[in-house]
C-alpha cells in the first residue's frame, strides 16, 4: 500500500525528470554521494518530532536495529560526522521511506524519491544560500510547468516576531506550526487556533496578524527594518539584515521576480535555523481557471545550523544550507500532461530493427545485429527464426524505431543491405 | 553493518561504471522499470530455499506484514503477473538486501546493486539466450577487466547426467548444489560429499565424475549426443540440441571464443530450468601470478521458465531468461584498480571557476556566474566575499577545474573577462 511498480513508460518519464535535477545540480559543482537505505534506528530518533511515529522499522532479526530513512538530509548530516566532513556541496537522489496515508493521484506515497542539493561549511553569509534559491529557480523554469512563485522567510524573523507580539519563547514553535496553515486556511482560523489550542493571548495574535499577512520584496524588508519594535529585536534584525543581503545577491542572479518575501511561511520542520523557502506553481494545467491557484509546493528547503552539531560527540557544528525537489508532484504534474497531450514517450532507444523479408535468413540476421551492437549502435531483432516483414515492421511503428535495416536474398548475394526508413517507407541500398 | 556510504569519489566511479552497464542493456533495446525495496512478505517466502533466512523483514506495525526484497528476479517475476504482461525485455539497476555474513574486502555487502537484464515471452528457442551471453561478453570486453571465460551448462543435461548414472529424481537437487562446488574444490572432496553427505553410490558418484569434469566446445557437445548413454535420456539430448543450436547462434555472434561448454557448473539457485552461464575473469591484477587465477563469478544467469507461473492464480508460465552482472565484485576490482594507479577520478565535472583577483568584487561575481548557468555552463565559486586569488586557483588545482574566468577591476572597465587555463596558466581576454 502506498508504493507502485513504475512500468517503462513511467521509468522513461522518470528518467527524463531526475536527469534534468541532476544535471542543474551537476552544472553548480555539487558532488554525488549514496548512502545506505538502512540506517541505525537511534540515528532518526528525535530528528522528526511529531512525524517520528511515521518511520519504518526493521524486525528485530538478531544485531543492530534498524530503520527505513525517512529523508535524505538526516543521513547527510549523519554522514557529515562519520566522515569528519566540514565542507562539501553534495547532491543525492535516493527513495525514502514514510508510514505515511498515502494519498496516490496528489503525488504522495510511502516510498518515493527525494532529490536533495545541500551546502555545507562556514561561509560569509547568504552566498550559498542564494544559490539554493538560483538552483530553484532554474530547474522550475527548465522543467516548463509554467509560473511559480519562490516563497522566502527567516526563522529568526518569524521568532524575533513573536517576541515583539508578547509570545514566550516556549510557544515559538507551535506558534510557528499554526503559522504554517496560512497557505491552506484563512487567518481566522490560524487565529482562533493560535488562541484555542496553542493559548496565545487574542491580543499577542491579533499583533502576529499584522505581520505574518505581510509579503512583499525588497521594500517591505526596508519598511520592516524601520519597524520601532522589530528593529529593536536582536534577532528580528539580524534576520532582516540576512534577507536584505539575500535579494541584493538575487538581484544580481536575475531572479527577483519570482521571489516573495512572505512572512507566513514557517516550514514544518524544526531543525532549521535560518532562511527558509518554498516554490509554488501558480497555475493549474486546466487554463479554464481564471483565477491562479496555488496547486501546492514543488521544492523547499533552508538553513540547519544546528543538525550536524546533534551527531557530534563534541557538539562541533557544521552549517548548512539546503534544497529538496518535490520530484512526486511534479512528476505527477508531468504525467497527467503527458497523458493529456496524447504524446507517447518511448520507452528504449532503439535505433534500428534487423529485419528480413524471407525464411531461413536468421543467420545473417545474428551476424549482422552483432556487427551493429559491437559499432554501439542500438539494435533489436524480433526472437523468432522466420518472422513476417510486415510484423516486423509493424513493431517498428509500435516501439518507435525509426529505422529498419533490412538483408533478404538478394541483399546477400549483392553483399549490401537495404535501410529503411520507418516512418516514409524510403529505402535505400548500402 | 555490512553497508556503506558511498563518499563522493566512490560514487562518481560507480557512476561510470552502472553507465557502462545500462548503456549496454539500451544498446539492446531493454527498457528500464522500477519496483518497490519493499514487497509484501508472502511475496518472497519460498522463492530462495534455504537463504530465505537471510531476507530482511520488517517490523509489524500494522498493516501489511513486508521485507526487503532479496533480487530482482522474483520481483520482476511478481511484476510480470500483477502487470499481466506476457513479454518484454527489460532492466532493473537497484540495491538489493541479505541479511549475509558480511565479506566487504571481497565486495560482499548486505545492502548492493544488482544490475539485471532479463528476456520474458515465448520465443524461438535459444535466441534470447544467447543474446544474454552476447551481452556479458560485451559488458566484461568493455570494462577491460582482462581475460575471461563465460562457463555454460543446462539443468536438462546435468539432470540426464544423473539420471543416467543412476541418481534417483528426489536428489538431483542435492547432487546439484554439491557439483556446484567443483569450481572451489577439488573433485575428491566432492565425491565423498555426494557419497557422504548426499548419500549416492560410489558407482553412480564415479561415473558423475567422469561426466561434471568435462568441458569445451561444439566437439564435446558432438560428443556427449554421440554418448550411448546420454542420447538415450530425453531431457540430456533436448538440452544437449539447445546448446548445439546456442553455440551455432555464438559462433554468428563471433564470441565462443570466451564460451566454455562446462559440466560442472550447476548455480545456486533453484529456479533455473534450462540453459545457465556465469562469467569468471582469469588473471588477477598482479601479473607476477604466473598460473591464470580465478578471482570468481562476475556475471550469472540463466533460464527460469517456472518463477513467474508461480505467482500466477491459473498457473499460467511465461517463459524467462536473464543475466545479472555481479556490480560489487568489478567494482572492488576497478576500485582497487585505480587506487593502484594513482589515478585521481574527478567528482565533480564543474568547468570553470568565476574568480576574482581584488576586494569587493563579489557582485562581478554573482552576474557572471549567473550567466554562465543559465547558459548550461557547469560553473562555480567561493563563497567568501573576498576570497585571495591564490586560494581560488588552488581551489581548481585541487578539484580539477580546468578553467578560471577572472574578472578584475581592469576587466570590468574594459568589458572583458580573463580566462586561464589552469593548468598551462596561459590567459586569453575576451
Amino acid at each position: 500500500q502506498g508504493t507502485r511498480d513504475h512500468p517503462p513508460a513511467q521509468a522513461a518519464l522518470r528518467e527524463r525528470l531526475l536527469s534534468a535535477v541532476v544535471s542543474c545540480f551537476k552544472r553548480h559543482g555539487a558532488a554525488a554521494i549514496d548512502t545506505p537505505v538502512l540506517e541505525l534506528r537511534e540515528t532518526l530518533m528525535g530528528k522528526y518530532g511529531e512525524d517520528t511515529k511515521l518511520i519504518y522499522e526493521l524486525q528485530d532479526q538478531g544485531g543492530e536495529l534498524l530503520a527505513l530513512r525517512y529523508d535524505l538530509t538526516v543521513p547527510f548530516a549523519r554522514y557529515l560526522v562519520m566522515n569528519k566532513v566540514t565542507n562539501m556541496k553534495r547532491y543525492h537522489v535516493a527513495k525514502v521511506y514514510r508510514r505515511d496515508n498515502p494519498a496516490t493521484t496528489r503525488g504522495r506515497y510511502r516510498e518515493f524519491y527525494q532529490c536533495d542539493f545541500d551546502i555545507a561549511g562556514q561561509y560569509d553569509p547568504m552566498i550559498p544560500d542564494a544559490e539554493c534559491l538560483k538552483i530553484v529557480h532554474e530547474i522550475l523554469s527548465d522543467l516548463q510547468l509554467g509560473d511559480f512563485v519562490i516563497k522566502v522567510n527567516d526563522r529568526r524573523i518569524l521568532n524575533g516576531v513573536f517576541a515583539v507580539c508578547g509570545v514566550p519563547e516556549s510557544k515559538f514553535i507551535p506558534a510557528c506550526s499554526t503559522v504554517d496553515k496560512l497557505d491552506k486556511v484563512p487567518w481566522e482560523e490560524v487565529r482562533s487556533e493560535m488562541v484555542g489550542e496553542k493559548g496565545l493571548s487574542p491580543e499577542a495574535a491579533d499583533h502576529i496578524g499584522e505581520y505574518v499577512q505581510l509579503h512583499g520584496g525588497l521594500d517591505l524588508i526596508e519598511r520592516l527594518l524601520q519597524d520601532p519594535k522589530l528593529s529593536q529585536n536582536k534577532l528580528a534584525k539580524e534576520g532582516l539584515e540576512d534577507m536584505k543581503l539575500l535579494f541584493e545577491y538575487l538581484t544580481l542572479f536575475g531572479i527577483t521576480g519570482k521571489i516573495s518575501f512572505d512572512l507566513s511561511l514557517a516550514r514544518g520542520l524544526d531543525y532549521y535555523t535560518g532562511v527558509i523557502f518554498e516554490a509554488v506553481l501558480l497555475h493549474q494545467e486546466n487554463e479554464h481557471v481564471e483565477e491562479p491557484v496555488s496547486v501546492g509546493s514543488v521544492a523547499g528547503g533552508g538553513r540547519y545550523d544546528g543538525l550536524v552539531g546533534m551527531f557530534d560527540p563534541k557538539g562541533r557544528k557544521v552549517p548548512c544550507v539546503g534544497v529538496s525537489i518535490g520530484i512526486e508532484r511534479i512528476f505527477s504534474i508531468l504525467e497527467q500532461r503527458l497523458e493529456a497531450s496524447g504524446e507517447k514517450l518511448r520507452t528504449t532507444e532503439t535505433q534500428v530493427l534487423v529485419a528480413t523479408p524471407q525464411k531461413h535468413l536468421l543467420a545473417a540476421r545474428l551476424k549482422l545485429i552483432s556487427e551493429l551492437w559491437d559499432a554501439g549502435i542500438k539494435a533489436e531483432m524480433l526472437y523468432k527464426k522466420n518472422p513476417k516483414l510486415l510484423k516486423q515492421l509493424q513493431y517498428c511503428e509500435d516501439t518507435g524505431i525509426p529505422l529498419a535495416v533490412i538483408v533478404g536474398e538478394q541483399e546477400l548475394a549483392d553483399g549490401v543491405v537495404k535501410l529503411r526508413d520507418v516512418a516514409t517507407r524510403e529505402e535505400v541500398r548500402m
